[in-house]
């Protein structure tokens, strides 16, 4: 059974797919209200759907040319196998697929849960959070399934009987990293397109409907509504699903990766065997994310209210409850996974410490660590962009004085906010790289990740109560209606924030996963910043998510002018438009946000993709190392910065909707100083929505980036890696006299990269080579330089090299 | 003549004060107009007064409490001398010192420049310049003899004629690190308590006196009028010049702590001699600082314009002319230098590539490269920040659209600016260590402020210009009396913008040079984030900067509202104010201002010293490299976001005085893109004025507390410190049987590492002692673990030790 224990995720998530078809099929059989509502809700699909066919047409093109490159790299490197591209292909077809299935199911629900609302608050939340599920379990489904069947196939392709397990099971897990390489690459797009373009048809759809033209807020004659509420779907369901597909398939990856080097870490007294096809420690992170599913799935039949008198907390305690729950099976059975799984205890290779015995249930506590610090970093996340906490009241009353106090405040806040939670995702790397190595940090994010089913529903159902309110008041029904949605919206506020949480800390370990992997790929030794130019480039690589953010929040602006032309354009040119008798063309504007969106994405995405491919052929493994840092430090504090300042100037607006006390006096809506925080959630929109969110892709994309070129920078084979692997710590050089000398380590390094070097141009191009190593050695303060020369087909070369080995 | 070529650099900085001096005396000289322009002057400079008398108390506390903690760590660690303590003491007062004189002249000139601006502008440009003069040689000056004076002193006690010279020597330099810590302490005070004042004054000011009383601005019966001229010169002048006497001395210390370890590299195959005590390069950083001096003062004889009726680019050019011939000389001066006291070729140990041969010309080399950086980064800044270039425009045309789009632009054009100034940044270090390792890059900082003298000069006389229109507005003197000083602060704004290019950039490499001394200080092999625990404290190092801003923000508006309600309250109690017959009580807004400046200041301050000292005690010395790596790499994000947003959105706001064209249309002064720009600005002032500047001095802070407690984290003896040095490359371990295993360079450090602690715990306490030393060897795929107690007392383990040793 232990043998073919693959089989189990592949049947979790085929569950979980077959239970999102139950659920869809149960949202599409509600009734979906009068004939306005469900002409709105079309509108709003046709729009969703018009944006995602001018998506994909973009992202094929980046596909293929990516996919080309992959292809070259392939043929390059013996270690990346071909079959990376079509990983690659499907990785980035799944990813936005999730996104897709994710919209459609949005854009079906929300009149149903606006329709459901007339009856009662639990049926609209059934409904809404049924659809939320639905993306959850899309998302989580594809990705299970996505890895569990690739790895299948790789394994069984590349895995032999007698041959080197290690090295070909480096082959096996660089080849999914394509798969994940193709989903993080969609994300990005889907992410600061989707941003952009949510923000630049709020701002057109504003500026020419309610300013100039005068007609109310959400109003169908005005053709940059239904791009507004797209792009509300756009961004807040489809960008989050495929980022948190391509999350979640990064984070199982790493710990992936990160067990083959649990695995040839217990091999140096001969291969690592055990009952699951001797890789136990790499199935353990996909066996996890398959019962995530089936917990998830039991969380979701314990959200629902049965009280229509039912207020924020009542709902609230509802999903907490199916989430918890989720949660604490989904950690029960892990505990179980990985006493089964995991050798009892295990030799690990702690890096400048030498190897320690690790007990299996410090891998555990690892994944306890990564929870507990996920929760309290969502807490920090609360605390600061709470309607009525502290920092939020902060903002309130800085609006007083004008805008730029309430922007000064605003800013301060997202800034200060840095200090718990980076002090929190500190205490997560070093307590969990403590308790089991780099694969306890790559657990406990997958730990964080594990329930991303159940997390996504209770995100998604959000947008869709969100949504569903907007129908509600578009077709005027009664108010009881939209005050149940709002309930459902307010609800769905505070679990974004926490998600967020979540999203940032698991994002941030993933790539620390990422990154120790990406060390051990190219087989350097460490990253060292006491080198000028590894330190060169950390300062290249905090410079990044700066320049990537103000790209982006520049991108808003200018897509936003072109809206402001063609919604102008259609007023003007489109007879019987005002009077309601002619339809506006959505498919224009949809048509020229998505453009906008997707051309304004290309250079911040260029620069994500490309920076470090350059850095890493000009400089070298370790610089690009320094630089990945760099990307990581700077990109965690951007996220929480923007994200933070965002969240919270929004709720200091929005606190004015009910009145909020300044100075002893009642402030409502339309007073100054409510005016003054609308300048500040305007400011925070592009922050929260467009640079902030991407913060997390542009990290892990370039964690990734990194990984799949490591091979071309390290030149590492799989025989000689192993074998230089263990003659490293005792080279000698026999000098002409025939007198040893024992290098050291970095002589010895200089020898085997050298000697790499020699034999990959040599398998490449089969003619004669020369190489010259000149070795320093400095002895009882006298220094001695020692030249060879290497000259001679692949064998002669080899045989040299054989004979500086002692 | 050579072996006392330290007297040379004394004689240039006495040379410099007498300069001073005469200048000094020249402009007290001028008349200082009529009897109201007095009165005014007189009330600035009391209140300058005022504060800084309340500044020196609280400083005075805190000094005498760091000083305490010195000589702590002093009586702890073998390698620190207590005369640390003075030095700290005298660096502190030197740094205060260097800012009263500013402060001093700069009350002094304003007056007297309005007055000579009556007459002509040549003679009115004569007058501030010389203002900025006297300051500019003040600062230098008292550097050069303070680091001079105290270098002959402790070289004196401590270098013996047959001593250890490289350890002797550090003690030296540590006790040298003193000096410089007390003055970048000051100028952290001076600095972020100067930024809070002078925010808190203005927006206190303008409130009440404006806003709540009617009065115009600068109107002498407003209680905080004096305070709001006072902090100008807090901020600009004081703030300034504690600011730049920290970095000189930081730099110059730095080029000198690297120096020793050129020497040391030297000394391998005997010790290292020259005909400058053997310490030519340890010295040659301070000679071109005193070089420095000279060409300043050579420089400031071409400052002049012979013609009334010169504009803009002609004082340019004159400020330009004086400038460049100070930096030109200064580097033909340096070519000399180096080519006479560095020997031809130098062998330097390169981290990891070992030792190479470098000639001495591409230290000069490496100088001309940070001339070069420092010029282009300054070029950027300007670009980004200069009225009616592209970015300042984009944010004006963004005005037309309200305050929310204009904050977006300049937050945009903020982050912008960071690519090229890091690109730039990183070329600079990757170019001056190719040339001459870290030593180049010190040396490259040294040559961005060598000429601090002239470059303090050219921004001092802004500010000096600036308040000249003040009290010619303030007197109501003629038109052209402001026509003339506006000339001149106008190009003092552009001065500034130059300046500040470079003082970020000698900062960072300041920084770095100081990061390198740290880590062979410490005596550890590198930072090498691939250690969970360097990385956590890189990500924790990465958040102070952001903090540190998000608390010197909030702190400018805390203080703004202190000094609304003291304006309030005179303007009730005291009678006869508002119509001139009462003085108002300038100084208790000032001391009320002063007071809340220094207090807010505390947090920050504390955050920015006890951190590393936690973080170093916590967790030793590669993670406190990893914090220090991570406050450097967030801090320069930040100070380029910062200052460059700050300085265009001001620009933004000054386009509009003069109008300017958006979308085809002429906008003027009171528009309501005016007023969307004012909000820009008042949103810049912290970031430019306060939390901005401020990052250079906690990143040069950070790294200077990491120095000075790095003996304690490392525990690096004088004698064992080289002997280990040496012997590192080939340690054998001897097993029951006599066989010999080479110890590979990770177990030798552990062996190194253990044998000092026992050293050093021995050194403290004579009995007794028991180590336990673990060897685990793997080879072949063989895992051995040898075990090794030592037990007895200092001479036993020495000879166990020796014995470890082949």
């Amino acid at each position: 059974m232990e043998q073919n224990i693959i089989y189990v995720p592949i049947a979790l998530a085929v569950l979980g797919l077959l239970f999102m078809l139950i659920k869809m099929s149960w949202v599409k059989k509600q009734p979906a209200g009068n004939e306005r509502m469900q002409s709105i809700s079309k509108s709003i699909k046709e729009g969703a759907l018009a944006f995602l066919s001018a998506e994909y047409r973009l992202l094929a093109v980046f596909a293929v040319i990516a996919g080309v490159l992959l292809f070259v790299i392939s043929t390059l490197v013996p270690t990346t196998s071909w079959m990376i591209v079509p990983a690659f292909l499907i990785g980035a077809v799944f990813s936005a697929l999730a996104g897709n299935i994710g919209m459609r199911i949005a854009t079906d629900a929300n009149a149903r849960t606006a329709e459901a609302a007339k009856t009662s608050l639990p049926q609209a939340l059934k409904v809404s959070f049924s659809g939320g599920t639905v993306m959850g379990l899309g998302v989580a489904g594809l990705a299970v399934l996505g890895l569990s069947l690739f790895f299948m196939f790789f394994v069984s392709q590349f895995i032999t009987e007698n041959g080197d397990f290690y090295g070909n099971m480096t082959v096996v897990l660089e080849a999914l990293a394509g798969f994940s390489l193709g989903a993080e690459s969609i994300a990005l797009f889907a992410r600061v397109g989707g941003g952009i373009y949510t923000k630049a048809a709020d701002v057109g759809a504003d500026l020419v409907g309610k300013v100039e033209a005068g007609i109310p807020e959400d109003d169908p004659r005005n053709p940059a509504t239904i791009a507004d509420n797209v792009g509300d779907n756009v961004g807040d369901v489809a960008g989050m699903g495929a980022d948190l597909f391509g999350s979640y398939v990064a984070t199982v990856l790493a710990a992936m990766v990160l067990g083959n080097y649990v695995i040839r870490d217990m091999s140096v007294d001969g291969q690592f065997t055990d009952a699951f096809g001797n890789m136990g420690p790499i199935l353990l992170p996909i066996l996890i994310a398959g019962v995530g599913i089936l917990a998830s799935i039991i969380g979701t039949f314990l959200v629902g209210i049965k009280n229509n008198e039912a207020k924020e907390p009542q709902v609230q305690k509802a999903l907490d409850m199916g989430n918890w729950t989720a949660i604490v099976l989904t950690l029960v059975a892990s505990w179980f996974l990985i006493d089964w799984m995991l050798p009892e205890t295990m030799n690990m290779v702690f890096f400048g410490e030498g190897t320690k015995e690790i007990a299996s249930i410090n891998v555990f506590w690892s994944a306890c660590i990564g929870l507990a610090v996920g929760a309290l970093i969502s807490f920090v996340t609360a605390h600061y962009t709470s309607l009525g906490k502290k920092p939020v009241m902060d903002i309130v009353n800085n609006s007083s004085t004008g805008a730029a106090t309430n922007i000064i405040a605003g800013l301060a806040v997202g800034m200060k906010s840095t200090f718990w939670s980076v002090l929190l995702f500190a205490a997560a790397i070093y307590g969990s790289y403590e308790l089991a190595g780099f694969y306890g940090v790559a657990l406990a994010a997958s730990a964080m990740m594990a329930t991303t089913a159940m997390q996504l529903a209770i995100d998604a159902f959000g947008p869709i109560a969100d949504n569903a309110g907007g129908v509600a008041e578009m077709s005027e029904l009664e108010p009881h209606v939209r005050e149940r949605t709002d309930i459902l919206d307010s609800v769905g506020n505070t679990t974004a924030a926490v998600g967020k949480g979540f999203a940032i800390a698991s994002a941030a370990l993933t790539a620390l996963a990422l990154f120790a992997a990406y060390v051990t790929f190219t087989g350097i030794d460490g990253i060292n910043i006491f080198r000028a130019d590894v330190l060169a480039m950390l300062f290249v690589g905090g410079m990044i998510p700066v320049v990537f953010s103000a790209l982006a929040m520049k991108s808003v602006g200018k897509a936003a002018m072109k809206m402001v032309q063609e919604v102008r354009r259609q007023f003007k040119e489109i007879p019987g438009i005002m009077e309601g008798k002619a339809t506006p063309e959505y498919g224009k504007c949809v048509d020229i946000s998505t453009k906008a969106a997707l051309r304004e994405m290309i250079l911040p995405g260029l620069l994500t993709i490309v920076t470090p491919v350059i850095i890493g052929l000009a400089f070298g493994a370790e610089p690009l190392g320094g630089y990945m840092a760099g990307v990581c430090v700077s990109g965690v504090m951007w996220a929480i910065f923007q994200n933070n300042a965002g969240g919270a100037w929004d709720n200091a607006k929005k606190s004015f909707e009910a009145g909020v006390m300044i100075n002893g006096e009642m402030t409502y809506k339309g007073s100054d100083a409510h005016k003054a925080a609308v300048t500040g959630d305007t400011v925070g929109d592009p922050f929260k929505d467009t640079s902030g969110p991407s913060m997390n892709i542009l990290i892990k994309l370039t964690c990734l980036v990194g990984l799949v070129i490591a091979p071309i920078l390290g030149g590492h084979g799989m025989d000689e890696e192993v074998e230089m692997e263990n003659v490293s710590e005792e080279m000698y050089m026999i000098d002409a006299e025939g007198n040893q000398t024992l290098l050291t380590d970095n002589q010895a390094e200089q020898v085997k990269e050298i000697s790499k070097e020699i034999m990959v141009s040599l398998s490449s191009n089969d003619t004669l080579t020369t190489a010259e190593v000149t070795i320093r050695t400095t002895k009882d303060g006298e220094t001695t330089t020692e030249t060879k020369t290497f000259t001679g087909s692949e064998e002669e070369v080899e045989a040299q090299i054989e004979a500086l080995r002692e």
